[in-house]
Order: C-alpha cells, then sequence, then structure tokens
C-alpha cells in the first residue's frame, strides 16, 4: 500500500467495474427474487485503450464456497449484461469480474490487417498468445490449442493465415482458458434473497376468528373457522390471516368501541397480548387447543389456503414477560410503565418494550423464539404488526434468523408511515409491505405512486401489498361510494398489484359504517367486539372476488408487478393500465371508471408497441368479469363506463392468431 | 458476530443514517468542492418509534486524526443538512452520526402532557436525564444542569413545572452534553477534494510556441512568447498552455498535414516526444533554454496569466527511454514496437507504453517524475494528453501522488471518448475534463447535454471545460458558419461553462479551412509545421474575447456552473440561459442566434420566480457585449438578433432598486 491508501499490486488490472445492478444501497441490502427467476446482472464494464474486454457473472448461494461463473455480453455503450437461474430458496452472492483479453484484442486487430508483412508478424504474436493458453488448457484442449499455434507459425499463404487465425473453433476453443490473472473483480458481494412464489403473488383474506361463529353471541373458535374454509377458498384467496390468537390482558382492557372502561362481557383487542392464560406462544383458550389449531392449519392446507399469523411485539400489562423480565419494559420513577402509542392512537392496554434494555440480547432471543415457535408449528408467513417502532437492527437480525431455518418464511411489514421508514423495513428484509394504496384514489396519486412501486429504486426490494381495506382502515372513498366503490378497490387492489388482500367479511358485506364522521375506524370495530356476520347476504361481493381471482390466477400477467404501464385516457374519472407476462404472450388490460357515482366515457388510448401488438390487425377484449367480448383495433379506442352496472373492465387481450376464415379465433 | 453476519453489539444503535450526498460511487471517490465554499451535507437520519434524533456532521482534513463536528437541522422528510467550511486545499473526509436523543424525546413529549400526575411524573423522568447530562458536563455547566434538575425534582405549580422544563436556556446546556454512547456512524467516511478556483473558473488559451516568431519562417521561441504575453492578458485568459515543448523525435517524423515522409525542414508533431536532444524533461532546444522558460513562466504570471503544459506519456521511437528502458514497451517478434493508434487517427511516430510491462511499477514512477519535474519548476496546471489510452489505476495513483505534494495542481483530461470513461477519469481524480462540446452546435443538443452536464450524476465531480476549437476539431459549424459562427460558439463555451479555452491564433482569426472537405483537421494544421499568424488582422476577435472575459471576471454568475438553467424561447434557433451567483444577486442571461445566416426573433420566457425576480416590476437587461440597455418587464420579453450585427446578447440582470423617482437605477 502505498501512503495515498491505493494497493499498487493492483496497477496492471486495467479493467474497471462500475453501475452494477441490481443493486441496493451498493450491497448493503440484499435484492429479491423469486425461486426459479432468472436474475439478470447488469455493470458498466470498461478498460483504457481499445483492447477487448470478457466479463464474468460470478454467483453462488451463500453457504456456497467457490462462485459459478456465467458469461457476460456487451449491450453497447460500455453495458455488460449476465444472468443466472434462482434455483433455490434463500441467499445468494454475486458480483463482476472483467479483464481486458489480450486473445480477443488480437482477433479483433487480426481481423483489421491488410499488409502481408503486418499480418505475418501478428501470426506469430497470436501464435505465442494461443501457446500462452495451451499452457492453461487440460487434456486435449492443450494439443488442439498447440496445433493452431503451430499452423499460424508455419502458414505462408496470406488468406489461410487470416482463417486460420479467425477460425471460429478456434475463438472458442482459446475463450476456454483466458489469461486471468490480472482480472478486476468488483469489491462487493451484492446479496440477493430469493423467496418462493408466494413473496411475490399473493391473495390476502384477513378475519377476526372469533368471529367465525354462525350462533350470534358465542365466541368464534378454531373449529369454526375450519367450517368457513371452503368459503374463504371457493373466493380464490391464498393465504388467510388472523389477528393475533393469543391471551388477551385483562388490565386495561379496552371495552367497544376503544371505550376505555371494559364490561366483564367485553372481549378486549387481540393486540393486547398476554394473560395469566400465557403470552406469545399461547393461544386464547376460547379459541381453542393447540389440536385444533393445528387441525386448522392442515384443513387450510387441504383447501389451498396458508395460514398466516400477526406478531406483534408488545404486551397487557399481565403479560406473564411483564412479571419476568421487568428490566424488558421503561418503568417510570411512580412504578407504571407508559402505555404504547402510535400517535394519534393510544394503546392504553399495551405496554410496549424496552429495546436498549440492558438485557436486550434476551428480548431478541426470547422474541426471535415466538416466531420460532409458531414456524415450528407450520406457520410460514408472518404479517409484523407495527414493526416501525421496533428498532431496525432487530428486525434485519430476526429476519435473517427465521429465514435461515426457514428460507420460505414470508414477513409482511404492517409500517404505515414515512416513506423513508417503509423503504427501510423493506431493505432490511421484509418479504412485503403494505402500501398507501387505501389513500391513493384518484387517477393522478394512483398513476403516479403505482410508478413510483414499479419503476423507483424500490423496485429491486420492495414488494407492495395492497389493501382496500384493514380493520384500522375505512376510507372515505368506500365511506361514500358504496358498491360500486367497493368493485372499484377490490379491481385495483387485485390487478395493480400482484399481492393484495381484503380484511373480511366487511369488505365483501360492503360494511361502510365509520365510528364517527371523519374518522377511519369502524363503528363498533372488531378489533374490541365480536361481530355477527350474515356472511350468505345478497349485497355479498364473493362472487365478483371468486372471478377475480380466478383471472389473476389464470393470467400470468396479474403475478407480478414490473410490467404495470399505465395509457391516456381523455376522461379523469378513467385509469387504464396493462400488466403482461415476461414474453408479453398474456396481456391484461385494465379500465377502470373511477367516479362511483357517474357513468363516464371516453377513449383508451393503448402502446400498442410496448404491448406487442400489430397495430394493423384487430384484437379481442374479453372482459373476464362479465364474459363480454369486445373487437378492437388500433390504439384508440372507445369505452364508456356504469358504474352501478359494472364499475371496471379487467380484459384479457387476444391477439388474433387465425386468418380471416376463422376470425372468432383469438388466442 | 453471528452467523448472519450482524454484530449485535449494534443493536442498540437505533438511528439510521442513509442517502447520503454528495456521494460518488459511494465514497469510493471524492466529491469536489473550492478552497472557501461552504460543503453542504445531507443524509436521510430516522430512527424507529417516534424519538427524537439528533445528528452531527463529521468532517476532518485526511491528515488529522480527529472529527471536527457540525450540527445538522432536519429539513422535513427525515432529510438532515449540515455544512463545513473548505478552508483548505487538499483532501478532507465526512461521515454522519446520528443518535435517539432521550433527552430533546423528552421535551417532546413533556411539551404535550397536560394532565397533572403525568406532568410531575414526567418531570422525575426529565431530571434524572438532566442529572446524567450533568455527568457527562464539566465545571460550572454540571452543577447548572444539577440545579435545573433540582427544580424539575422540587417544583411543585405545573405551570411553572412545565415552563422549566421547556425552558431554552435549559435546552440548550443539556444540548451540549448529549449521550452518544449508542450513536451510529455511517460505516463510509466520504472523500472531498477541495481544490483551488481556478479549477472552477478559467479561461484557456492554447498556442504552439513555435509560432510565436514575428518573422515568417524563423522557429518560434520562449522568448517569443513573453513578447505575446501582454496581448493574451489583454483578451482576459488566465491559463496559457503549450503542446508539448520537448524534443521532437526524427524516427518516422511526420511532414506538413500528417504526411509519412518528411522532409529536412519538416519541424514534426510536438507529442511525437523525445530525440537525441532529451525526453520529457528536457525542452526541445529551438524553443529556448530552461531558463528562458522560467522567464516566461514569471513573465506570464505576472500577467496574471499561469502556464499549462502538455503531458503526453508516449515515446518517438528516439526518445531515450525507448533504448533505456525496453521493458516499458511492446515489442513484436520482428523487433518492432506497434505505433500507437486512436481509432480513426494512428501515429506512426509514436510508440506507447506497455503498461502490462514486468516493470510497471518503474515505469509510473518514472512518469510521475515528469509531472514533479515540471512541478518543481512552479507549473501547477496540466493538460494530459489522452488520459483514457493508460490504466485508470495509474492515474488515480499520480494524480493523488501530485496533489498530496502540490494540492494546488490542475489536470485537464483529454479524453473525448464515451461518457463512462470520461466520467471514470473525472472521478479517480482528473480536476476539469474536455467536453462534447464541439459536437453540440443545435438548441436540442446544447440544452440536453448542459442540463446533464450541470444537473446529472457528474455535478460532483465532472468540471466540464467547453472548447469551440482544438488543433484536433474545427467542427463543421465553424467551417461553414463564417465570423458570426465563431462568435456564438466562443459566447456559448465561455457563458455555458464557467470554464472554457480556445486554439489560437487559429480562432480569433476565424481560420475555417478543414483538410479536406469533411475532415475536422485544420488544412496546414500547426500539429505538423510552424504557422505565421498575422496577429493583427482585422477580422480578429480579440476584442469580443476580451469583452467576453471581462465579463465573465465581474459577474460572479459566470464562475461557477450549478445555476445554469435553460428558459423557452419560441423559435428554435435561439437558445436562451441564465446563470446565478449564490444569493441570486448576480445574473446574467444569454440569449444566442445559433443560426449564423438569418436574423431571428421570438419570445424569450424568463422564470422570474426562479430567478428571484419581482413579476411586477420592470428590470434592466444591459448587454455587456454591446453595452447597450434594454428594459424588460414580466416573463415574456421579445428579442430579434441579427447575426451580421451582434449573434449574442450577454445580459447582466439589473434589478430595478430606486423608486420612480430616479427610474435610472438598477443594481
Amino acid at each position: 500500500m502505498t501512503k495515498s491508501g491505493l494497493d499498487m499490486s493492483d496497477g496492471r488490472r486495467r479493467a474497471v467495474i462500475e453501475g452494477v445492478s441490481p443493486s441496493v444501497d451498493n450491497g448493503r441490502f440484499a435484492a429479491k427474487r423469486i425461486l426459479g427467476d432468472r436474475v439478470v446482472v447488469e455493470a458498466d464494464c470498461f478498460t483504457d485503450g481499445h483492447d477487448s474486454l470478457a466479463c464474468l457473472l460470478l454467483w453462488r448461494r451463500e453457504d456456497e464456497e467457490t462462485w459459478h461463473e456465467s458469461p457476460m455480453t456487451p449491450l453497447g455503450n460500455d453495458r455488460w449484461r449476465g444472468s443466472f437461474t434462482a434455483a433455490a430458496l434463500g441467499r445468494y452472492r454475486y458480483t463482476i469480474s472483467a479483464w481486458v483479453d489480450h486473445f480477443l484484442s488480437w482477433r479483433h486487430d487480426f481481423a483489421r490487417r491488410i499488409e502481408e508483412e503486418d499480418l505475418r508478424i501478428a501470426a506469430q504474436v497470436g501464435a505465442g498468445l494461443i501457446e500462452a493458453a495451451a499452457k492453461r488448457a487440460r487434456g486435449k484442449d492443450r494439443k488442439s490449442l498447440n496445433d493452431w499455434a503451430a499452423r499460424l507459425r508455419s502458414v505462408t499463404d496470406t488468406a489461410a493465415l487470416k482463417s486460420c487465425g479467425l477460425d471460429a473453433n478456434l475463438g472458442v476453443l482459446a475463450g476456454l482458458y483466458p489469461d486471468r490473472r490480472l482480472a478486476s473483480t468488483h469489491p462487493v458481494e451484492f446479496p440477493l434473497v430469493v423467496d418462493r412464489e408466494r413473496a411475490r403473488f399473493s391473495a390476502w383474506y384477513e378475519m377476526f376468528p372469533r368471529s367465525a361463529s354462525r350462533e350470534p353471541g358465542r365466541h368464534g373458535t378454531f373449529r369454526d373457522c375450519e367450517a368457513l374454509l371452503p368459503d374463504i377458498a371457493k373466493m380464490g384467496f391464498d393465504v388467510l390471516y388472523f389477528p393475533p390468537i393469543h391471551p388477551i390482558g385483562r388490565v386495561n382492557r379496552k371495552g367497544a368501541n376503544n371505550s376505555l372502561a371494559a364490561g366483564p362481557d367485553d372481549v378486549g383487542s387481540p393486540w393486547a397480548i398476554g394473560s395469566t392464560e400465557g403470552g406469545h406462544t399461547a393461544l386464547h383458550p376460547e379459541l381453542g387447543t393447540l389440536e385444533d389449531f393445528r387441525r386448522l392449519v392442515a384443513g387450510a392446507h387441504a383447501q389451498g389456503l396458508e395460514l398466516a399469523l400477526d406478531i406483534a411485539f408488545q404486551c397487557a400489562p399481565d403479560h406473564p414477560w411483564v412479571a419476568a423480565h421487568p428490566e424488558w419494559f421503561r418503568w417510570r420513577p411512580d412504578g407504571t410503565v407508559q402505555y404504547a402509542e402510535n400517535p394519534p392512537k393510544r394503546y392504553q392496554d399495551i405496554f410496549p418494550f424496552e429495546f436498549e434494555s440492558d438485557d436486550w440480547r434476551g428480548l431478541w432471543q426470547e422474541l426471535a423464539g415466538v416466531v420460532r415457535f409458531w414456524a415450528g408449528e407450520g406457520v410460514r408467513i408472518f404479517r409484523i404488526d407495527n414493526p416501525h417502532t421496533k428498532p431496525f437492527p432487530f428486525w434485519e437480525w430476526l429476519i435473517a434468523e427465521l429465514k435461515r431455518a426457514y428460507p420460505d418464511t414470508i414477513f409482511l411489514a404492517e409500517a404505515f408511515t414515512r416513506s423513508k421508514v417503509m423503504h427501510r423495513l423493506a431493505k432490511l428484509g421484509f418479504t412485503q409491505s403494505y402500501t398507501y394504496f387505501a389513500w391513493r384514489n384518484s387517477k393522478h396519486e394512483l398513476i403516479e405512486y403505482f410508478t413510483e412501486l414499479t419503476r423507483g429504486e424500490g423496485r429491486d426490494y420492495f414488494r407492495p401489498n395492497a389493501w382496500p381495506n384493514t380493520p384500522d382502515i375505512l376510507n372515505e372513498y368506500l365511506q361514500f361510494g358504496g358498491r360500486p366503490a367497493f368493485i372499484v378497490r377490490l379491481v385495483l387492489a387485485a390487478t395493480l398489484a400482484a399481492s393484495y388482500g381484503i380484511y373480511g367479511p366487511a369488505f365483501e358485506l360492503l360494511e361502510a359504517t365509520p365510528h364517527t364522521p371523519g374518522s377511519e375506524d369502524y363503528l363498533d370495530s372488531e378489533k374490541y367486539q365480536i361481530r355477527d356476520w350474515n356472511r350468505g347476504a345478497p349485497q355479498s361481493l364473493a362472487d365478483v372476488i371468486a372471478r377475480l381471482n380466478r383471472a389473476r390466477r389464470d393470467n400470468p400477467a396479474l403475478q407480478s408487478d414490473a410490467s404495470l404501464r399505465f395509457f391516456p385516457v381523455d376522461n379523469d374519472s378513467l385509469l387504464c393500465y396493462a400488466k403482461s407476462n415476461a414474453d408479453r404472450e398474456n396481456l391484461v388490460v385494465v379500465v377502470v371508471n373511477l367516479d362511483p357515482h357517474h357513468v363516464h366515457s371516453g377513449w383508451v388510448e393503448l402502446d400498442l408497441e410496448a404491448l406487442g401488438i400489430d397495430a394493423h390487425t384487430t384484437y379481442q377484449m374479453h372482459d373476464l368479469l362479465s364474459g363480454a367480448r369486445f373487437l378492437w383495433s388500433g390504439p384508440r379506442n372507445f369505452v364508456r363506463i356504469d358504474p352501478q352496472r359494472a364499475p371496471a373492465h379487467l380484459f384479457a387481450l387476444r391477439r388474433k392468431v387465425r386468418t380471416e376464415h376463422n376470425f372468432d379465433y383469438f388466442l
């Protein structure tokens, strides 16, 4: 090392590698991909002067010791691309190696030489390079290379010499044994996390199991939930998510509608976890036994549903940990603990943890143990409650720990907070993230937000999960828009985002009454009381939901977000966008009337070139919600949408593949 | 360390720091600033939950061992800003430290408390925090803090308690002694290079000293150059740049107009360096002695001119190094060295170095010695010839070495090549860079290119130097546009870029004949022959140049590039842009007719708000080239430009500062 900090031993490493993508904070965090994905890596690679470069993509699973190598090819403008297949769940690393390749430079030069004497001298130079490659080769390749070199040294005819030097077989053979002694390797080993498909594509159904009873007034049980599984599966969901199912604290228990004084019959908030019956690894006795829980997990699985649990790291005042580990809480001089707040919300029934506790290591281990416990029970999807109120390093550690043992685990971050905080959580390991979707209702807002989500810097690590409602969020649009508003928000969530969810049965039953005017809380919220739902009520959207989820399963275009693209409509109440799968064979076009009260019409303008559609051929628009089929042609087509009839078109765009003799056939 | 690689000792460091700016490749390279600049550093800083954060900017000269600290203030949206003054030339480092500040969190919380009992408990908590601060304090601050704590513990009146806890003096005092044990510090110590002002603001005049003679046919000398200094200084330049002044090789010497056969009187290319008379540290005997050279350096200095030398790391075949260090060249089997090429140009009179030589360390040291030699002679500006044909690590090392000894050194990269290569050179240390300016002639091209240069990712490290011509570049626009074209290109170079240069006297004498039609080479180029220039010819632009350089010196707006902003004109031949100094007190607006052949007129539309101009007041436009003054008002004003009279307006925008009683006074 010289004084300047430069390692002079690197002085002859002439290749430069920069601008690697994907790169999340220069490799501080992992990019995310899905099992089976072709992982495409690009970088700017170049060298001084006019020599030729060779570039390799190096990649390995994190537990492998040696790199695999994939060739990279130049895209022009010094950009190179390589790829590998993510064939296993878990963590990978990748980086790039590049070197000035004297054999390639020589060939490039040799091809341009014309003068006879020049060519002969160059042939001698080439022979030397090939002999050097032969020394690096093994077996018969070594002999072959030496034969090529001998030919270059002996052939006298200029034309023969040239074709010998430029022979494709020689190029392939010598390319197997490059001189990599002076290769540059990018110093960052970029991390990558490979998740299973559900991390990218999932439809969530949230429900309170205590409201699952069919007998009004009786506390619902896991057995009651089991009975509901067929209906939930029929709607086409893949994830069934329960709020916390643990014993509920009795101290400072909340009453109905968040009242501070609970009566003896009040059931309290499931997020006020822990009582004498146990804490985060216990089950609320009224829901059932661990045996019942296991039956439910298995029953859901049999219906194609995966159970997701809520991880809320906080305690009711009577949680066993409060007495057993007082050092995990911040005590005030009067011997009390300040209750939790998430302004403007106050959780008088909840103690937060003191993560600056001297025993923070013990706390971390115990909390990780909670997730490990439920993972041991077969649960692999966790919705994490308010992760932004616990330290970032804690989550990075916990998620890494859990995914090392269970690489198929999915963590959904429920952080409704500032954008940079949400992004940080996604970077440090959360598999999916709740979004601002509930508060993006106008055309402009939706286009801007989903363009940012799919094209912005989070595209490699932030997987959005869109919810039209949650037990905490009944937005104004739903409160006032009636049935069309529910359908609009449902279609938007399910087609803008490959992962979405609803809180039911409030959603499908069009529950729209707020706690107070201007509030986003539900009146008689299930957070504080049991509700009796008439799941078979005629207004239920169960059928629309089923058609929508069916369309999502049938159309790969709807199973990822990167292809999302918005198109102009000359009416601000009409929103149009499309998604396609990787080879653009499957194309879905959505047109939504965002105004739940009025009929709107306008001209949609598709970018046919971007969609890979011949501008001069008719194509068929097959509405997967209504079943209707329309013939469109050219980029501009007219739509008219009556929200009372059907506020959205969900079109599968089918190209004409036959001749005029059988015009009706579209793919 | 846990298996996941996370250092659990960091688990309680809850503050997050990311998105630091400036940041060049995540701190791999230095951002650049000028002596005396206020260096503004920003970052995204936040923590979990709702606690308050404190952030510090840490900075030091690279040779200092401890950090200086500057407070950072929140800008909103989790962005923080701090700054320090670059008070010395050379290298600095900076990084950011942030922590959850419990005293600040407490005050924030205390301010919102209302209930009496609550407030009392909180006061006890606050007293504890203040006592802890007292333990960190010294001298009488310790006593003061303990007094505050005692007051908080004893006051009983609620209002008095509240005003005690929120007292501004207490806030300041406690803020001096924060608890930084759990502070997070960004792991990257970002480098910064501080250059002298000329690195940002410079006007270059290039000339061949061998053409400086006033007697036709006689080889010019340093003494002849001395005689020209007053005229060059009068034009207002600050840098006088000479092509190589070393002995010129005789082997393979080029003749006039790049011919391969030189006659006995041909002087050869100055870039074919080295002969029996010496190499890179010798002077061409016909130019004069080292004594003459020193006189010239001093004479230039006395006229406010600084001499810049050309560093061309290559050798004529008869350079002494070729015999002394054959290992520094790549020999072919026939005992020759392949001459240099920079396709499509061929330099038959030049050998390139073999930087992959086994003795590359010796080569590097010898080449650095060349620059060191001339630096020892007082030269501090070097124009580096074709740096992109030598290895990047070499330049990074050489520039760092030289700037450690001579931190006032300026290196101009003459790399006309692909963008990423040019950017890399700028990142690794070149102070200024030649640009594509010569090939950006239309309105669209100029707006796009200079927006990229001033707003793009190079803004912190790539300092453009714009040249309308060089000995290698006589562009088509100049070949066909006549005098107006020369003035247009001059005004554009000198006002779009704070650093610019011309190759004279070819430029000011409107030399416009190419070597062959379609070529950008000059006919009878000075690269290969001596030229006799009639410097006093009537067509000379010397006077326009002088006015332009005078305007540059008088107007700080023209001395940096970051403020450049283009404005619409409803005529594609008219280009309008403005620059301002940091406080927008000095404003320059340029309107250029890019069509050298026709009169054009149009409506200019200034963004008055961006310029800080009251939209309802008249302002004066004072043309610094013609001396004319115009009264404008509002954003839209009409211009009509006749290229034959004056193809550009260079307006100083003067705000009205007096009342209607003395309307003529503008600042």
